[in-house]
């Protein structure tokens, strides 16, 4: 599970060599950053929407397609998933966690 | 690197035994849903504009922001980051991959 | 010009009453309130494109969009756009602004 | 009722004159574009969460948020609400509805 992002990441980079007409991806690039972003947004209304609902299979539907479209924002600017979640080690001092759970291991 | 948002899924569980005055995390749990709810439309429309500025580090810096406030809507709803990765995994197939890749390893 | 938000919610009553394939409004109330405020979410983050974008035809184009997905959430709720201009009256005093201009005129 | 919008949008091009620290307004053009976007984005959100829970002062206190917010956007632009009321009119012909209503009045 914990290789997801990475997967899905390589997964983005591939579908940057497609044209526009062999998968979902490929005709968002194609639109452009302005669609990637468009659909970030309707993502984060929807997650919200779905969390009022208190419905948890759509929670974490809105919340897959929400992460999604970011993977595709980050794919489109030659980011990686890594770049944020070294952002978020950084402020939790995961680093330092990680490690020792590395050594109990 | 990998496994970044369990560890975080850990410390965001961890929060919910501290009192309001404790931790950010803690105050947000104690304010409720609403106010976790407009973090992430909040940090979702700063995630657009940092991709407007077209500035990596400040995408990087709001997707962290945007999805550390999913974590923490999750947590609120007792789920946990895993939920929404299988279902990212069952949409492209990449438990195929994942499996692939082990046995390639 | 100023009566244009009476006019828009005196349509948008009418359409209560249509079917939901006669109109694009009837369809909206037909899906029901996530629907609609999908497009409230969707419609504001098209508003910040376009303003990133500095074209200001596009950001009265959104604009409007967003105040018209506005004013079909008050129809849904049975209120009026005089509820929210009453409102912004009040915050900003302008009631005795608006009997000043009149005494004046 | 009519012209609150128009005379909101004179207060805010008054606030324009004014340094940083005499109004909240003042704050936020000088704070620029990227920080009046941020409300808009918090303020649509927070109308989608007053809509959910069904509480209809809380959904007209966050529209006229919302929409104040935008008159913000519009004044720091350049523009007025009547660019985006004259918008919504051409969509629904009302500039014809509003002769007829003139002529039958």
């Amino acid at each position: 599970m914990d290789n997801t992002l990475t997967l899905l990441a390589q997964v983005l980079a591939d579908r940057k060599l497609q044209s526009a007409d062999q998968s979902y991806v490929a005709s968002l690039y194609a639109k452009g950053l302005d669609a990637i972003l468009k659909k970030i947004g309707e993502e984060a209304t929807e997650t919200v929407i779905a969390a009022k609902n208190g419905d948890h299979g759509q929670i974490i539907y809105e919340t897959a397609d929400l992460w999604f479209h970011c993977l595709v924002l980050l794919a489109h600017q030659g980011l990686h998933p890594n770049d944020v979640l070294q952002e978020l080690q950084r402020r939790f001092g995961l680093s330092g966690l990680d490690e020792k759970a590395q050594r109990a291991g």
